[in-house]
């Protein structure tokens, strides 16, 4: 395998040689933070792919992108519901508290990391109308879930709708949007506008797909862009090179390339996914396998040169990446298939 | 000339070869964040270079390397010293205040943008020692400061001997402290030394001077490593393809091309400085230059090509960089003579 | 009944006659804020109750008493861990989060409402000790529970084993400390002693027991005391006439009063206890009942004269409190049993 | 003289007797928090007074009324504007910082703490409208100013126009309004509205005025309420026995006891003017005296029994209160026209 860890993460995967080719020719002065050139073309350029106005703005993280698309709709006082296993809540450092001011997440539960207008209910419901209790007032969704999972539009839709009814906003993480929109199907256009229906912001991932540094805020109501700017500044996150980060998500959108590395990421999981029958305890809808392996059989994985993280005590999570080869996979896939 | 915009600021110029191949060469997947094999040798490679054991870790900006520096030294309800026109207190967004969680910045006073025990005494001897009154817990020095001039040896030795009276830490916000290591002389590590003599811990700048988007961190109690690594996560500045940014640090301070490069830019600086005369407004002891200009005058410089910012109605700021020409130095300093 | 709403809380009942007249004593002019001479008592006062040396300083709420002492034990990117149906967590509108900027409740499982090692091992030992995840700072138990149980001596000290095993801290919330006390028996500084055995910081209530608005923060170490008060300030809890506050709370310690009070609150729900039998859904070992009855047998209780919340669809929560007549227990005791 | 310090301050003065009256009757249980029926009155009676429509929250400090207004205008990433000497920069340990999440106090200048458009202007026309520099969102007035002086109509108006101009909003810090009130003259209605002609927001004092821990967060756009209510919970400062503040501000403003006991407490500081003459460094519009004397000539009114504040080297600060006797103003008056 070319790879030291081929399967471990999609999050330190190479970064693609468009991407690197883009960030050279970016590479004479311009105008400092994003007052450049190619920072000044996201907002079109996402509002053409996504086909309804929006502006989209770089950061170097998608704990900052989730956090400061998050803070536009929930003030301090107030909670945003997510998942129980959200990245937001499990991984991101505490980072939702801080950037929220004390902001509290709310966790809510559902099967493949997957939160439904029902799910919801039964963890609001009961909350009180009263000062004593936090209120709620936006939703996290992560698309893929945590476990790999998608939400169609229909489920988008029904969120939607239960949102709106509620008064909640709607972010979406999307760490692994492109795995998601992939598998939504259709052309860029397409594939992008069913996976985003209907929700107010969406962290849109390029990190894992290929890119080094840049993930993109989208904010589908542009008048929040201002809030955005002046809270990405006060975070430290207003890069003074900035063209080389809008250099990224440009190269990445060029072309189709972001669809295109999500695409043949999900391919090489469901080559491996063709492998584990049974174990699989999640259906593979993205780039992610969470395949049930006792621990000898990990052993005899990790032997063989497969690297993973375990999941608990009787699972591993595989990850395939932009730049996963087809026989790595096409080998993973027997190898769990002969234990 | 070859840069639309010379002398307009240090902070878009393009990134060094040097740093580019480096880059290039961390292209291979490593472990994420900063567990990587590159992010790894920072702790020793900034021990080596200031001579005493401290702690290196990087983050995309010079905002984020301050405040997750001060937060070690200030808790909310305390405050941070610094300089009336320090960048932390005009220009970063209320990022203190963000980072700090509302501490609060105490504003002194002092010529050329520097901070002395007189003036911080003067500043601080007034407040009473009761809960009514926010009490200092550290001095933020800018080296060079605002205004391109340095800290000697001598003046860090009595600010650390008052901090310590005091108690009192000391950060430095070192966005150009290459050049004023370069200035203060000496070969890399000396220079170095002297430079951030007595120094709790130094925001180390090296996008101004050739990076493309990677601070250095460093403290000089490692023991405060733990939580700024913790905090720099929860800031969402823990990058997931982190060997980028310890491989841009690694090349600026691979054969000391930080100081080299800083002091290229000084030079151009210093040349320009030889037309300017009695319209120098603060020593050239840096890589700027505060010039006093008419209107008109800066007309003309504009029409000859020279681009720069106003500063206030009177005056205008140049900045040189490291990939400043000799000879658009030459030319703005006998453009300016000329006048 | 003497009272519009017997049994609904004891958060609302009137002013002890002691407590009035201890205020009204304290009606000459005097140093403002804590400078008065009744304020300069409380840490003499509680170190004597509780046997060893502590600061105790008051403020006007519960809320704020829990949230001050918790930041002295935990950071802003750390987490304290309490039951998952905690008033902190629960009812405090997110006080913590704002308090302690953004950390974050970790919420653990247990009986009636009470914390055990066991539980909060099943909580914290999965956290993976990276900055990934939030790492837990302090426990935060409630003396007595939600669900009115107390944790006895020996409980205590196993926590505090566990608690200093792993590095954390304890806060106690001790809203209706005294009836705990009082159920943990013995005189008022074996009792003191007793439930509050074992912990850092305790949040003395007296309100809910006889006084008007005044709690004490109780910090066993007090060298966290200047930290509190600066903090107390910081929070607008500094009241300029402090010695209304001070003067309840030596008021509520004078002669034992809190201890007495607690005992008649308690011994009007055990009265009241008598009559419910196999309705009781938690032990009563303080003021509190939680008691399983239909929404028509609710609505008896109710023409009957008597005032409660529901709790949940299924039960209801009677409260006594300190002024809480004998013959009400009694009526109410019966008239559950002849449901 | 039957107070031990008079003159030292009107922040630690004795209760009014008919503000004891009134606690004591509402020293029934009622519903807790700010259900009951006093808390209930509180809108309609400062409506009525001030002759719009507007919401009257309690809390006990000045601190925490002016923090939870001011929240309502301003984001964690803007700025307040206030005078350099004003109590919420100077003398609340930090409070807005913590209430505000790092929002920055940004200080203009003025004659007798008392800011203007112009000086306002000076402050703000200077800051560039970008992500860099902080915002101003809203101006914070004290009225009376730090050194006891007024704004009267027109002062306020081309506040409140200038205000409009820069979409800024308007909070009075009123610690001390009543006795701006009573200087503007008129009866209750004319004095409440002329002295708050304009803001968005008002603290109105009552603790330095005869009550013992309630003061009046007053907000004219009601629909702000909401908002502080949520916040005044997050803060601890919604006291469970609110019935009992309730009681003091309705006592205040029974029979304008609060302009009646300001009025007598301005009158007692002009009593004391008489007898200063040149010495007074500022007009007396309210209750307090800023009074030109040497160490000898403090030192000389402490042994006649005179309490005060040393205000800097070479002045002292005289406060009268509601209880001051007539007496001691006249020799006091006396004393310092005799030195």
């Amino acid at each position: 395998m070319h790879d030291a860890a081929p399967f471990l993460s999609d999050n330190a995967a190479p970064v693609h040689p468009a991407v690197w080719e883009a960030m050279c020719a970016a590479d004479s002065a311009d105008s400092p933070y994003d007052g450049d050139r190619l920072s000044a073309q996201l907002d079109e350029r996402f509002s053409d792919l996504f086909g309804r106005e929006c502006a989209g703005l770089w950061t170097a993280t998608g704990t900052s992108a989730n956090c400061l698309a998050l803070a536009t709709m929930c003030p301090p006082h107030g909670g945003v519901i997510c998942h129980e296993e959200a990245h937001i809540e499990v991984d991101e450092g505490g980072a939702p508290g801080f950037y929220l001011h004390g902001a509290k997440l709310m966790l809510a539960k559902g099967e493949h990391a997957k939160l439904s207008p029902e799910s919801i209910a039964a963890l609001i419901d009961p909350i009180r109308d009263d000062v004593h209790q936090v209120q709620p007032h936006a939703i996290a969704l992560t698309q893929a879930s945590e476990y790999g999972c998608t939400y169609n539009e229909s489920e988008l839709a029904s969120l939607r709708a239960f949102a709106d009814e509620r008064g909640l906003g709607i972010h979406m993480d999307g760490a692994r949007f492109a795995n998601a929109a992939a598998f939504l199907g259709g052309d860029a256009r397409a594939a992008a506008r069913h996976a985003a229906r209907g929700v107010d912001s969406l962290a849109f991932g390029f990190i894992k797909n290929g890119a080094m540094s840049a993930e993109a805020i989208v904010l589908f109501d542009p008048e929040q862009a201002a809030l955005v700017r002046y809270r990405r500044k006060r975070a430290g996150h207003l890069q003074c090179k900035g063209r080389y980060l809008a250099a990224q998500i440009l190269a990445m959108l060029e072309d189709d390339l972001w669809l295109a590395n999500a695409a043949h990421a999900n391919a090489a999981a469901r080559e491996v996914a063709g492998g584990c029958g049974e174990r699989l305890l999640h259906p593979v809808e993205a780039n992610e396998l969470f395949v049930a392996l006792s621990p000898a059989e990990r052993e005899t994985l990790r032997e063989q040169g497969f690297a993973f993280y375990d999941w608990g005590a009787h699972a591993a999570r595989f990850v395939a990446a932009w730049d996963t080869r087809q026989e790595d996979a096409t080998a993973l896939g027997k190898a769990i298939a002969g234990l």
